[in-house]
């Protein structure tokens, strides 16, 4: 076996199975099915990128006890052959007669009782990755098996990291300090910057990460319109305020942060916005605990906001973070899920400088039981300037 | 408005709109919901790499008339208001109580008469992007409305591409086929592969990729195992075949193609499997036509290939490519796709070198009335070798 295909020892997914398989048993589930990258990767180390391909379905079942059956494309048999599954199933897809859908039947019929209960992450955040009509056909063809919605279920093991999986997400966060380290030398004015983009991300792989997932941003005076959009010719200005965000990847895990940098002079609103991003954020790394809810940090962060005389931006502010650029909780004012040890979160407050332009600050944490450990280098508390 | 925002001109989307609606019609539906990055990005050039993030859903509704309207969290109503959309609905996302629903259901009821009939992708290569039981909470507030297939209809539409598509796509191929003219700089005898792999992506975002969405391959004696692997450290060895394989994106369009590589000495079995792969490739590349059907490019590889006394591989030899990695058809014996004036494929012939191992060959083509015109350059007829 190829120890770097598994990621991490077999004990650690073995680990992980446990614990979905505890959840599973308090919901009377005799089965999990999961078809997401996400979800596959996390309970059996699968990593490819090879899930750019929309063509194939892939299923992993967790069944009550034991370990998991992978039932996938024939073409994924060798990786996940290096992988500490045993129960491999393949077809060879794709296949318009069936793709996948005979061999999935016939394996949780196996595993499930007539009577008995499949479930399926159906809820908040998860997508079924598998044609609708595929997944309609092997719910009728289980009947009277049934399926329930175990999106809680995976949710609360996948939210609480391992010391394994936190030491990753550091891995991830360290190589994207050292990228935004040399963001002065390539982001100068005049620089247009869908060429920031592509030094930023050459900066990312220079310094170690295994591929770059998410790079976004902004620039203008004052802050910029959104923290969405991809880069455009447009070459920075004096005065402008660059945001670099970026979701690097190590070992199929992320880190979610973003830095911002003055060009050449920072305006009083462009420092004042900043400084009181960096103090709301300081106030919530002071008192972030377990115990409390998702909506806790969101109240920490606005009124660290609000007391520094700024306006927090409508969205969420903050999240959690791991084997996708964002996780559940959501850092809202209506997310009352509770923050726990070992969970690794975002703090991202955002606020309105002048009309239709915001600026972000973010920081990863991993919540312990005095309260956050930065993963992310701290941000500096003054806009740093990049000067000509 | 921003035109940069647009990738395209506003007439492009205008006639894919037209095109979408006359399939539509041919159904029956009275209005078409997209869910899909893929899809959203074709109806309104909506490009951003936020889709990374599962945490919200967005809808594009196409009416049976005019134009369509996006329903999408506020995060995105910046750039959604840099395309050509003006009918643009947002919520503050994501949101426990209701993350979309009440606002696609209103949208689609104002569209949709109550005996009417919305069309959904729900067939092979489609996922439906959100949750699952937020869209069966969609379907039963809507009825007596009822939800048809609609995967036919988006996917004659997308598979056939304009003259500004297959200019994006040729861009994709051109910066890959440079980057791939660099491997021999670092992919010395002893380089570990995840070296490779990272320079290689370097060198694609150096030749003007906007960002590597897929970079796969693998280095083995005579061949690889498979071709979905991420790499790993271990070191080229003399005699290896590396093959390296990318899907790099320009301006939300990819290429998708590979090449070999022998480490300091190829040996017979591996140049003649280069040679059988090659010729099947430009056999093919003479052979095909408009009005051939999936499965007869999948018979003109196949017979290059046994003709050169080599053994295909079980799966699929080729497929569609555009604003995903990989688009329908597939070639395999069972796909009965026809093949259009238009249509960018891949044509991807793989063999068995020897117990275990593969190699495989991949171009780039766009299908014209009198046969392939190539995007990707030409491989090399004979197997490149890196020496010393």
């Amino acid at each position: 076996m190829d120890e770097r295909s598994l990621i991490f020892p077999a004990h650690e997914y073995r680990a992980r199975i446990e614990r979905l398989q505890a959840g599973m048993a308090a919901q009377g589930l005799s089965a999990l099915l999961l078809t997401s990258p996400a979800d596959i990767f996390y309970a059996t180390g699968f990593l490819t990128r090879f899930w750019e391909s929309p063509a194939r379905p892939w299923f992993v079942v967790v069944p009550s006890e034991g370990e998991p059956v992978a039932v996938i494309p024939s073409i994924g048999a060798d990786l996940m052959g290096r992988t500490w599954l045993c129960d491999i199933r393949t077809w060879n897809s794709p296949d318009p007669r069936d793709d996948g859908v005979g061999l999935l039947v016939e394996t949780l019929a196996e595993i499930v009782a007539p009577q008995g209960r499949i479930g399926l992450p159906m809820g908040p955040e998860t997508h079924l990755r598998m044609p609708l009509q595929d997944f309609e056909a092997v719910r009728a063809r289980l009947a009277p098996r049934r399926f329930f919605d175990a999106t809680a279920c995976v949710q609360r093991v996948r939210e609480v990291k391992s010391e394994a999986e936190i030491g990753k997400i550091r891995s991830a966060c360290t190589v994207a300090a050292r990228a935004f380290a040399r963001v002065p030398e390539f982001a100068p004015e005049g620089r247009p910057l869908e060429d920031v983009f592509r030094d930023f991300q050459i900066a990312l792989l220079a310094e170690g990460a295994d591929w770059v997932s998410y790079v976004a941003g902004g620039a203008g005076p004052e802050g910029y319109g959104d923290v969405i959009s991809p880069a455009g010719p447009w070459p920075l200005q004096r005065g402008d305020i660059l945001m670099l965000d970026t979701g690097a990847v190590k070992d199929g895990y992320f880190c979610d942060f973003d830095r911002n940098f003055a060009i050449g002079l920072a305006s009083d609103t462009a420092r004042r916005a900043h400084a009181a991003l960096w103090h709301a954020t300081e106030d919530t790394l002071t008192a972030l605990l377990p115990g409390m809810l998702a909506r806790d940090a969101h109240r920490l962060l606005s009124e660290g906001l609000q007391l520094r005389n700024v306006t927090p931006v409508g969205g969420r502010l903050g999240h959690g973070l791991g084997v996708t650029l964002t996780e559940w909780p959501s850092f809202t004012p209506l997310d009352d899920t509770p923050l726990r040890e070992g969970m690794v979160l975002t703090l991202e407050p955002g606020c309105v400088t002048t009309e239709g332009r915001i600026m972000v600050h973010e920081e990863n944490i991993v919540l312990r039981a005095d309260g956050p450990e930065l993963l992310s280098s701290r941000a500096l508390e003054d806009l740093p300037m990049i000067r000509p």
